[in-house]
């Protein structure tokens, strides 16, 4: 068996202890003679994971008590449809800051249950940036402020918690969440699919102030709305119990290996390595503005993009795999979340070092 | 290790080849160097693992080539939102044959989008039955038709497939799906959620025709759009891409084992050996008519239910495992779901026996 540098936007890498622990308790977890894929959402071994799954979450996240923690499906983009469904409230208008393809998807799904209106864009500059928060045309009287915390494809992330007053701010932080800390308070709800820093994809995760929950529309479907998965903790119907698990597995190794604060460290050295790189040639180029490159995502591109193909194929000799950039933005992009080790990004830089002397 | 016998109703007991098979590939699936559940779902292996999936469960099906096979989140509880929102293109009536509490939970959710009519109910003689085809009171100009095929709490099993004429025929068959062969050309939809004979829960799959495709409501989430999702291949959203891996194991296991025929015999065998025994003796009692008991579940009931608690705790101690019936009902179930093996039924009803000859 040899495992590869797995550098895919997501479904993305695990951590290998996790993998381990995943096979080795796959016929008989814990002396109970199951599976956990086989076992009761009801019973008392999976009710001790999932618990352990979300105190977990909390601990890392230093999750308000006044918030609730939701295992969901449909992933971000079901969530799309279901944030609005919930937050409404009775409004009509939701602003978004439009930073790329993930605020705009959010932005055009929710426009089938309220007015989104662009409180701000970053289109006009090819989307390389967060616009200033000074920008902002908000109104006072919209639902919520809807923010893509970390824009997967154009590799644009937010390193700051925009003060948007009364309005909630709501946060898709599917691509983020989990990589270093952040400030649940400043946020009226988070979400995002586990399946980047968190787990297998198939799993939500969503995170929600008390007082906004109640309010769904009345068309939102009873597994989606809020309220009714909060009274039930997430087991109104059957939630995706091999997902949770394999969460939970992954919370712990967060924790053990020292939590948030030691993620943002080890995600800053990683993505330094690349970033330094990146603007030390001019071979490679990052089309980001520095002060909002995405410790996760890392979208470059070659000089010349009649190199692409040559510069794939010969890092997939080397165990350097899903490289290739989305295909809306093109080039390449290297997506660099908690579980890929730093060996494997200087196994990256050594590939671009060694293919720029031959193609310079 | 030890493994038990596991009457779980669901997340339920999955054949032991396939969890073998998953713990033997999960650091490394084929030689690519990935768990598949590490894999982007737009990369070749798993795009591969996901159409093998989708064509062993036609094959096993015999599902038409005018049928659209689509997998799906939310479990058949999103279902029930989703069906209507799908389904009702332009008209107000849905017809419900109730049968127990998964027809009625169907039924009030559909609620919300349609009128929702029961044209049949057995609530009368407490869910034993399926209501005669010839008693139901049916709208020709309904939307479709719901029946639950086979009813996991109350043990209640369809084995008609019943003609409602040219208004769609709508099953959820959570729990019997691959039970057995079904005629799907007599059903607009099918769905169920994976985690009885299938997989991990966390998968919905559905089956639908195409005419009737492409009329949502409004109102209707994208990623739950029959339409977004059919022409996505079941990637307008990321899938959850374990779930179908493990689902496409078992579709393996089932073809190689002689595919839906040879699961009815083998289900059949081991229900008649419960069922014999239950008639046999007045210790125990099946609560349901005998030509509607269902191969999958069988919930049965003491004489004297003060024993219920030493009963459980004799099985457990033996090995059986998940034998307390649905709180809704009380007593007992035996969920003997296709990786059941005989020998599990054979040991309950060994431990059946010797409780009653204790206790009588």
């Amino acid at each position: 068996m040899s495992r590869v540098f797995n550098f895919s936007a997501g479904p993305a890498a695990l951590p290998e202890p996790v993998l381990r622990q995943c096979a080795a308790e796959m016929l008989d977890w814990h002396g109970s003679g199951m599976s956990v894929m086989e076992m009761s959402h009801r019973g008392p071994q999976f009710i001790a994971i999932a618990q352990e799954a979300e105190a977990l979450l909390r601990e890392l996240l230093a999750v308000p008590a006044n918030y609730k923690v939701l295992f969901m499906q449909g992933g971000a983009i079901g969530e799309n449809a279901i944030v609005p469904m919930n937050l409404l409230r009775g409004k009509t208008r939701i602003d978004f800051v439009d930073t790329g393809a993930w605020s705009q998807k959010s932005l055009q799904e929710a426009g089938k249950y309220g007015e989104a209106h662009v409180a701000a864009s970053s289109a006009a500059t090819g989307y390389d940036r967060v616009p200033p928060r000074a920008d902002w045309q908000l109104d006072p009287d919209a639902a919520y402020v809807h923010i893509c915390a970390n824009e997967t494809i154009g590799g644009v992330e937010y390193f700051f918690d925009p003060d948007v007053g009364a309005v909630p701010l709501v946060a898709d932080m599917s691509s983020n969440l989990l990589s270093r800390p952040v400030d649940v308070s400043k946020y009226g709800l988070i979400y995002g699919g586990a399946q980047k820093n968190i787990g297998p994809s198939g799993l939500t995760i969503v995170i929600v102030r008390d007082d906004l929950i109640g309010q769904a529309l009345p068309c939102t479907p009873s597994a989606f709305d809020y309220k009714t998965v909060a009274d039930a903790e997430s087991m109104y119907n059957t939630p995706p119990t091999w997902a949770i698990y394999v969460a939970g597995l992954v919370f712990r190794w967060i924790k053990d290996r020292g939590g948030l604060q030691a993620m943002e460290a080890h995600n800053r050295a990683k993505a330094a390595v690349l970033y330094d790189y990146l603007d030390a040639t001019d071979f490679y180029r990052s089309p980001v503005q520095r002060d909002c490159r995405s410790l996760m995502n890392v979208p470059f591109h070659l000089k010349d993009k009649a190199l692409d193909a040559a510069f794939l194929k010969g890092a997939e000799a080397r165990g350097l795999v899903q490289l290739k950039g989305h295909r809306v933005v093109g080039g390449m992009r290297a997506s660099i979340y908690n579980a890929m080790p730093i060996e494997g990004v200087h196994a990256l830089v050594d590939w671009m070092q060694a293919f720029e002397r031959e193609h310079r």
